[in-house]
């Protein structure tokens, strides 16, 4: 008996993608690293700015003493500030350096907002095609996780998530853009997700936040503003890191922002900042929160994404596959040409091609495929893609 | 209601350190900076090693694509085996990287550890004095703190240890060099816990892991060998940090160091590799897991530390004050000369010194002093200290 019965059963429970992942291990030790075409993982691609590899050497050329040591839990005040004021930019909204909490990523972000909010048995409304490992976040914290629904453009079902609604809810969760599904979720979408939070508010006496986990947030293949959650519901926060859009997945750095129109904030904060420290981030590491600081308007080159997702989601409907095109992120989630999904990826797979079926993401039916992946794994694996369709329309 | 009952309740019992950080605030706003002696904090204020500047600029010239992106949730390989090797050397087990899993430090370290051991319910005995945070961690877990008390040169008493096992204990947790004691546990001390706990794993038919917190391991002040538990219990599990032995508080790196000589140790490394995942850590930071991998022979200078034990610890003893001298660690844990220690401490700090008073950690009648201070800090201190103890013994 090495480990807890809970942490088997979460273990047994665990996501798909870790799954093909150690088949695609298995597979490239059998037939050769580059017979495989790996389209499962969501590791980006693209190195840091240029920018960021001058503030590291700058920084380390600066022996300015203590900038190592322990700082207050919440991170350096000058990055918290920095990154206010680009959200202040961006939203109109009067954030300042106390909104911003520097957390060890968002996958960090999230377990300490879920820690701050909730008691056992408390209800976080996750919507579907979600990213697994959610659920873990909410069950490590206490909470129950319940599921709604999208429609068929992924944007949330206002019925569905109204159905879930309990009076134990204490959260809903959202994902925009969305991995697995690329969708960006609308401001209409937002303003009724918003409406019928405050109803139920009403309804049950008690505060119903909005959480949103916005790592893909800078990277949309459109012109068009992003849909900020926070004029959607007061009661809004945001857990977001720098793993995508500044190439950091590695260095876990990443903040939670709290709506600066919510009155009551600083107990939340506090919440926060104390969920941060006693679950063991302590603070997000020093030298990144001192070079992130001088890169709020810096992104990788988003560019280099619409193009695979051009060339992918191009040739993919050309041989007749049927998908939403992604307006963000680096996932596609076309529908799985069988009406099981695990079958057609087991499909793929024989043809070496490595992608995660739609029920690891509570949506059956539709399978993943990360693009963030050099352009020959894309090529490398249309034949397959080929193939496979014409196997099974056949 | 903006945070959870849970949350507020863990607030409310936080520790002293945080308590005495506060009322530190507001002295220096009172009296200025310069007046206030502030003795309460454990933030290490040595610098890294000069070995520590030269390999981050090292690593800020080499633009190897790659180096900031996801790496598997144990750390990198070549990481884990720099660490493994030096525990190797140091210990004379036969340490692999299989047996490191890099964490975003010690904190993190046991909030994984006890992740991956306990159920609900699960108790963890922990032996005063203690770092209050513990409580934390263990209660985040599902566990339940069960409390083992020290004889008055601060090692574990056997006696005291055994009448707190139970059929749900799963885990003892020690510390050493001790915060707040500086006292290191002996051989004779650890070989009397192993011994306890496989009598109670035969008594109760289960596993009963030694869990070891070691971040001042490095910051000895004797020419003694460290105690390493390995040897006297084979489920024995180390969480660290090099927040102190390389200054490197504020950039979270430090790893799980599991027992080379546990069979059947597989099964509990994948279960913290999949709890630090998805408690949200994923893996340490990536920037100084490879900075680290060269540093693993290198330490602050300790004999700093070491000089200004001297100084405080002679001061203080030739006042009156009675002390077991610190043989690691920064900090110092003397008699308080009332039997209230908190009210000796709000002595002190009518005279402009900060420490904590013993309750905070778990043993009242004692207050802790740090001295990960500036000299001028000691030297302003003793007035204080003189005139206290004066006023009390009048």
């Amino acid at each position: 008996m090495a480990i807890a019965k809970k942490t088997q059963t979460q273990m047994e429970n665990s996501s798909w993608i870790r799954r093909m992942f150690e088949e695609g291990i298995a597979l490239r030790q059998q037939y050769g690293a580059d017979k495989v075409f790996d389209l499962s993982l969501g590791n980006p691609l693209l190195e840091p700015p240029q920018a960021f590899q001058d503030e590291l050497k700058r920084i380390a050329a600066d022996t300015t003493p203590g900038t190592h040591r322990y700082m207050p839990n919440g991170g350096f005040p000058e990055t918290r500030s920095a990154v206010a004021e680009a959200l202040a930019e961006e939203t109109g909204l009067s954030f300042t350096g106390d909104d911003v909490i520097m957390t060890c990523g968002a996958g960090a972000g999230l377990n300490v907002v879920f820690k701050a909010l909730l008691d056992p048995g408390d209800e976080v409304i996750v919507i579907a095609p979600y990213f697994a490992e959610y659920f873990f976040y909410i069950d490590n914290q206490g909470g129950v996780p319940k599921v709604a629904h999208s429609d068929s453009l992924f944007q949330p079902d206002l019925a569905s998530l109204e159905a879930a609604v309990t009076e134990r809810t204490r959260a809903v969760l959202i994902n925009s853009p969305n991995n697995p599904s690329g969708a960006i979720y609308t401001n209409e979408t937002l303003a009724g997700i918003g409406e019928s939070l405050r109803r139920a508010e009403t309804r049950y006496g008690r505060d119903i936040f909005l959480v949103s986990d916005e790592p893909y947030r800078k990277l949309m293949f459109t012109d068009s503003a992003y849909p900020f959650v926070y004029r959607h519901h007061p009661r809004t926060v945001v857990a977001t890191s720098h793993s995508k859009d500044l190439g950091l997945a590695g260095e876990r750095i990443g903040y939670i922002a709290v709506n600066p129109d919510y009155r009551g904030r600083e107990e939340f904060i506090d919440g926060v900042t104390f969920a941060n420290r006693t679950l063991g981030f302590v603070n997000a590491p020093a030298l990144m929160q001192r070079i992130v600081a001088k890169l709020q308007h810096e992104t990788v080159d988003v560019a280099v994404y619409r193009r695979k997702r051009d060339r992918l989601y191009g040739a993919l409907t050309d041989m007749g596959y049927e998908c939403v095109k992604p307006q963000g992120a680096f996932y596609m989630f076309p529908k799985s040409p069988t009406d099981d999904d695990r079958e057609f990826v087991r499909l793929l797979q024989s043809k070496l091609v490595l992608t995660v079926p739609g029920v690891g993401f509570g949506m059956p039916g539709h399978f993943r495929i990360s693009f963030c992946v050099e352009d020959r794994v894309i090529e490398g694996a249309l034949p397959s893609f080929r193939s496979a369709l014409a196997e099974v329309t056949a």
